[in-house]
Formats: C-alpha cells, sequence, structure tokens
C-alpha cells in the first residue's frame, strides 16, 4: 500500500517498470480508481489529480504533490515543467478554478513551477482554449464584474490599485520614457527604447498630427505620448488620467522639458473630458473602461471631435469576444475587459465615425512584454525589497502569462484609426506610414483639398 | 386662377414680386393650403410639393411639374439642378417612395434631370440621411429580401441579372481587364488602367502570395485577378464565380494567356467550395452573399484554408447596419446588402480568425466609379443601341448615385486581410506594402521563422 500510495504514478510512468498498456495519465488514473487495494489518502489524491490532468489536457509536465511526485509525461515526452503543489487543498482549487487557484497558489508559494513559466502557460492556453468555460469562471467572473464596476469611483479605486504603485517601481523594468503599453518594433530585433519612441511617432502619424492642432488624451500614463505629440508635431494636447502619481510625474516632466504651455495633464475621469479638439488619442485605457460604458466613451469622443475630427484607438482586443483572465482582474487590473474588435465597433458606430485602418500589433505587444520580463527578472531583488516576495511571483506570472496569451492569440493588439462623417483630414494613401521621416502636410496627397 | 395655377410657386419667389416674408419652400406652400382662392388640382399638387419639400429638406433645385415651374430655391441660393417630373401621379409615388420612384422615373424617362446628377444626389443624401427610415422603404425591404433571398437558386438568378449582361457592354466603360471593384490609385491622378492594376497587386502584397501556394478565389469576375495571382506570383488558383459569361470569358483569357495550368475557374456557388488552400480572397463578392449566409460563408472560408490559412475580404460596407438602397435592390443588384465591419466579423469570429488589418478605401471607389461613368456617358450611342434608352438612364443613375455614396460615406470600401489561429505567414510590419516592387521573402521579416 505504502508504495502505491507514494510513488504510484511515477512508478507507472518510470519506462523499465510500467506495463506498456498503462502509458497514458488517464489509464494511469483509471487503474488508481480500479485498483482493489486500499490505497488510504491517496485514493482521493489520486481523482484528484486525475480531474486536475482531465481539465489541463495533455500538457506535458512532471506533477509533484507534497514531497511525492505523482504525475509524469509518457516516457517518450519531455516535461516542459515541474509543478509542485504544497498540499491537497490546494489541488482541490486548482480544480474548482484552475486560473484563479494557480494564480493565487503561484503567487503565495503554494504552487512552485520549475521550468519555463511562459511556456508552461502557452501550453495550457494551446491545450485548454477549445473547452468551454466552467461555471465557477463564469460566477466569478459575474462577481467580479459586480464588485469591480467602472463607475466613476470604481475606476478611481481600479486604475489607483495599479497605477498608483511608485514611479519607483515601474522605472526598474519600463523604457526610460515609461512607456507602459504595447511597442512598435519596426524590426524584431529593435530594442525596447527604439520600439516605444517608433511606436509613439506611428501614432502621431496615422493620427497625421498638424502644427497647432489640439489632441485629447484619454488615459496618458506617465505622459510620453503627449510630451512626444508636443514636442515633435506641435500640437496642443490635454491629456486626461485618473491615477495620481502618474499625473504628477507627468507633469513634472513637461516642466522639465518645457512644454508646459503645451501639455496640460489633468486628474479625472474620461467621462469629465471638456472642450473642442482635433484629435482623440487613447493608448492603452480602453481596457479599463468596461463593455458598458463604451458608448457613453463614444459620446465622450464625438463631443470632443465633432463630426470633423479623427482618432486612434489603441487597446488590447481579442479575436471575438470573451471573458477576461479572471486571475489578472483580480489580482493585477481590476476592472479590465479587453474587447473583441464587434465590441469596440459600439464607441464609433453611433456617431457614424468611419473605421480608416485597423493594425495588428499582436506579435509586437509579445515582444515587448519579453523585453519587460526580462528587465522585470533583473530587477527583483529591488522589487523584492519594495513590495515582498508575493508581489514578485504575480507580476511574475502577470507578465509570463500575457506574453503567453498573445503567443498564442488569445489576446490580440488592433490599433484603429478613425474619422467623423465630414473630417476633411484623411491621407490620400498610407504613403505618410511607409518613409523613414514624417513627411510634411504638402508632401501628401490628400483625399480632400487642403483647407 | 390660372396665374396661382400655372406659376404659383416662380412668382411667389421671384425677388421682385415675392412678398419678403414668404420666402422659403413651406411658407409657399402654407400660402397655398390657406388661400381661399379655389385653386382646383393645383391645390392637392401644392400638398403633395409640399410634403415632397418636406421630406427632401433643403435641397436647392428647380422643381417642375408638367410644364410649370412649382418650386424654385431661395433667391439667394442657386439651383444645383432642375428636376421635372412629368405627372401628378409621379409626384405621388415620389412621396411614399422617394428613392424607388426616383429611380423608376428617371429611368422611363418620367423624371429628367437638367445639371449635375452626381452633385443632386450627394446634396439629397446629406439632407436627408439623419431622417429615420420611412415605414414604405421597411416594407420594401423587407419584400426585396424575401424575393431576392439568396438561396444557391436565388444567388444564381440575382448574379445572373447583373452580370451575364454581355461582356462587349462592360468592355465598353471597364478597363481593359475588365476589373468591376473599387481600384486602387495610388495617386489621385492615376489612371484606371493603372489603378486596377495596382489594386490586384495590392491585394497580392497583402495576402503575402508565395510562389507554389494555393489560392481559392470566391467570385472572380472575368478572372483578372487569378490570372495577376498566378502569372506575377506563381500561385495555383481555383477561382468560383456562378456568371456563366465571366466564367467563359475568364476560361478563354487563360488559354489566352496560357495560364490554364495555374488557374481553373468554376462555375459554382462558393457554398460548393471544396478542397484545401493556403489562401482564400474575395473582391467584391461579399454584397451579394447576403447577411444570414455570412455564419455559412465563414465555415465555407475555414473548410478551405483551416487554421493555418489566411485571407482578404474586400468589399463595400457601411459605417454602422443599415439598409441597402431599396432602388439599387429592385433594379441593378438583385439580393445585394453591404454590411458594416461589425456583420462582416459574423465570418470571422467563430472559427478564431484574426483580423490583421483593415483599410479603408472609400475615396478610392469614388475615384473608380468616376472614371466608369465618365467611359459610360460616352459609350451611350452604343449602350442605347444594345439595351434601349431605359437601360441607360437607370445605370447612369446607379454609377451617379454610388458615387455620391462614397463621396458622402454612406457606403465605405473595407479590405480587411485576416489569419487563421497556426497561421505562420504574417508579416512582422507593413513593410512589405511599402516598397515600389513587392519584396521577396527572405528580404522581410516575419512573426514566425520562415518554414
Amino acid at each position: 500500500m505504502s508504495k502505491h500510495s507514494g510513488t504510484l504514478y511515477s512508478e507507472m510512468f518510470d519506462s523499465k517498470r510500467a506495463a506498456p498498456e498503462l502509458r497514458t495519465f488517464s489509464e494511469c488514473a483509471d487503474q488508481v480508481r480500479s485498483s482493489s487495494v486500499d490505497i488510504g489518502p491517496s485514493l482521493i489524491e489520486g481523482r484528484l489529480l486525475q480531474r486536475l490532468r482531465r481539465s489541463i489536457g495533455h500538457l506535458p509536465i512532471r506533477l509533484v504533490l507534497g514531497r511525492r511526485e505523482e504525475l509524469s509525461p509518457p516516457p517518450d515526452t519531455e516535461a516542459i515543467a515541474t509543478v509542485s503543489i504544497s498540499d491537497r487543498r490546494t489541488l482541490g482549487k486548482l480544480l474548482l478554478s484552475p486560473e484563479i487557484a494557480f494564480g493565487d497558489g503561484y503567487t503565495d508559494g503554494r504552487i512552485a513551477v520549475e521550468g519555463d513559466l511562459v511556456q508552461l502557460i502557452e501550453n495550457f492556453i494551446r491545450l485548454t482554449r477549445a473547452k468551454p468555460e466552467g461555471w465557477w469562471r463564469k460566477i466569478v467572473t459575474g462577481w467580479l464584474q459586480r464588485v469591480q464596476a467602472n463607475t466613476l469611483t470604481g475606476s478611481a479605486r481600479n486604475i489607483h490599485h495599479h497605477y498608483d504603485l511608485t514611479t519607483d517601481f515601474y522605472r526598474l523594468w519600463l523604457d526610460s520614457r515609461l512607456v507602459y503599453t504595447c511597442g512598435y518594433f519596426p524590426s524584431p530585433s529593435a530594442s525596447l527604447e527604439q520600439a516605444q519612441l517608433a511606436k509613439m511617432d506611428y501614432v502621431c502619424r496615422k493620427l497625421q498630427l498638424q502644427p497647432g492642432e489640439s489632441v485629447v488624451e484619454a488615459g496618458c500614463g506617465w505622459g510620453a505620448l503627449a510630451l512626444h505629440m508636443a514636442k515633435n508635431y506641435g500640437v496642443k494636447v490635454k491629456a486626461f488620467n485618473i491615477s495620481r502619481e502618474q499625473v504628477l510625474v507627468a507633469g513634472e516632466l513637461a516642466t522639465k522639458e518645457g512644454l508646459s504651455s503645451q501639455v496640460e495633464f489633468i486628474e479625472d475621469d474620461y467621462r469629465n473630458i471638456s472642450g473642442q479638439y482635433d484629435v482623440f488619442a487613447s493608448v492603452g485605457m480602453l481596457e479599463h473602461v468596461g463593455l458598458e460604458n463604451y458608448r457613453d466613451l463614444g459620446q465622450v469622443i464625438h463631443r470632443a471631435i465633432g463630426d470633423s475630427g479623427r482618432g486612434l484607438l489603441h487597446f488590447i482586443g481579442r479575436n471575438r469576444p470573451g471573458t477576461f483572465s479572471p486571475w489578472i482582474r483580480k489580482r493585477i487590473f481590476p476592472g479590465a475587459y479587453t474587447p473583441a474588435l464587434r465590441e469596440m465597433l459600439d464607441l464609433l458606430e453611433p456617431w457614424n465615425f468611419s473605421v480608416l485602418d485597423v493594425e495588428n500589433l499582436r506579435f509586437h505587444y509579445e515582444k515587448t512584454l519579453e523585453h519587460w520580463l526580462t528587465r522585470f527578472e533583473a530587477s527583483t531583488d529591488e522589487i523584492t525589497k519594495m513590495f515582498g516576495p508575493e508581489f514578485v511571483r504575480a507580476w511574475r506570472l502577470y507578465l509570463a502569462g500575457s506574453i503567453a496569451a498573445f503567443r498564442v492569440g488569445t489576446l490580440q493588439l488592433f490599433q484603429v484609426t478613425f474619422a467623423g462623417p465630414s473630417c476633411r483630414q484623411i491621407p490620400w494613401t498610407r504613403a505618410h506610414l511607409c518613409t523613414e521621416q514624417a513627411p510634411a502636410r504638402e508632401e501628401l496627397e490628400w483625399t480632400h483639398a487642403m483647407s
């Protein structure tokens, strides 16, 4: 009995010992169930593991429960990682809600991963994405939607949770300009610095900013894009953000760069945007707005730029509507939701805005996140001093999981350029995106005569 | 009385005679209604005209009913056109169903337009687009949807109506390659020939066709794109079309160009596409599929290219869902519907296809149609000999109305590039669309290693 209870699975998959007909996990688990030998507590564990095995597909991992190795991949398959689960209770939670239990267990140390975390998650997503969503995930998602609703106060609380961590923390692993959104890598070998600069320029070019124009930005982070627009394109920018920490830092940067007369950073919700502008821009904010507020945001955009303005939305999206990772919502980004293009159109359709251009930069976000994770890992000692080891593990998991999601395609990154029905600032082709330097207005051809 | 009945409106708006308080059409019509003088039949006409005036907004036209001028624009406004309506019955129909009655009346000569037809329609759209859709339009649209339903036989009938007119007719006003879809004008001054060639090349580049790959095309017209792909990109193409006339001509062109071994033209419905391909392409066919068949078409695409393929949809769309012009449906394109992006996503979402790129070429279609109309007008004598004067007028109206719709933005032109969730042929950036010549595969950077 003790022989079975301790090393049952590993023995079964030991190529020298295992009967050839018992090579798969489910066969192995069936063997446990049908065994007439009384194997005590490990019978329950066996059943739990069998169910876990089912819920994670054919994931080639080595699974350790307590100090006992409980499941190994078939002998001809190399394990991509060893996942150690400290106790049976954690195992039970994994069955009920794999994503949240894994996230929480990994964070507090009850689950440890030896091996490539990104590859582990990537494989997990690939093997399980076709499965219908579990009832528990639906309940948790519904509950999170209620408690994290993006009302004015709810949004403030949600944004504060993530973005008001000290800027010194973000300085450790973002680029020097503190751009916390997907970069644009002209080549995969470009540096993170180059990619973030290129992204900001790409956005300005897509918007065809002209000197003297006015821009309103919703969700401006530490202000890098607003400052870039003002400095390099001669526009005036009003940038809204409800993260106090970010707005403070952004304001200091504007003063330092002598751009205070051109750029105004305002600590306020996008719903309170007032005034008239030529251009609306929002990079990496739509994910925090919440589906239920898209029509309101559309109205805000129309109020700001009217029928003749133009705009750009840059956001993490999906191929089709679906629920956002409940663990990321619970621990990292409260109130977040990544929309399908169909859902985003709720913003544009009521105002007869025309979609001019959509570009999918999914692989650029995978690359951006790889840079961030590498830099994050290089700073874990400092981050541990700042927030403790649990924080480090949670954020490692968030960054690694995001890489995996973009790599697999669970997440996409859309840049959508749009214009109002009377907009006269529409370039004839995409020639303005092709040159090394941003071309002057006169160098381009336009759909409407120059005004 | 005779004075009133004959030239009532023109006299009222003669600046020398009219009382200053009677300068607007509705004031004028009110005057007719409240007049105590018995003005006989023109009282009814006056009321009809007043209602027409309301339904067309402030359209600055001169309106002639029978031989009498009945309405003029205010003295300080220049009339953009004179619209002559032959009789009261036609006027009544205009009120019930402006679009269909205008189209039919213009076609059979009961309505004549002197002036710029495009500008007239453009102004009409601008002035009336905010109005809710009338009940009669809804009834007609519902009826057309039923009688023109795109079943297998319905589609065959619908396509036959338009595309099986003799090819000699289309030769008179299309480009030499017979491309009957929106061109891509590298510059607005490019010729139609250049634009159609550039469009085909643009499509091939967006799809990143590689020698030896296989392409399935749904709705191939006279085969220009399929032949271009085979000749210039070394791919094999199976092209489906249910227009017998077009397939016959396309087959002859393939033989003539020595491409019969590479390109197969098949007279069959897209629903009967079989086989496995690397790439799906459809240029200007989605408009004929009908909303109710999008999921079926999506399934056909997935069956053809699986999870690893890629594709392009080029179609006339809209900013938001709406009904297609009932007159165009009735007389020109039975069964047609122009979808919003949201509706098109019904094809892609169920199969987890990723939208990679959307480009709006609305102004390129306006330009293409301007070329077509100019060439059409230059051939009206020949076309009249072929099909009679009513046909010429109907097609003039269709081409002019389409120019107006793209100019105003009622219609948009979307090119959507997409890829399956396992596609490995995704270029890193849009660099492949920027060079003069299509770059070789090795010259580009890719999201996945070369296979």
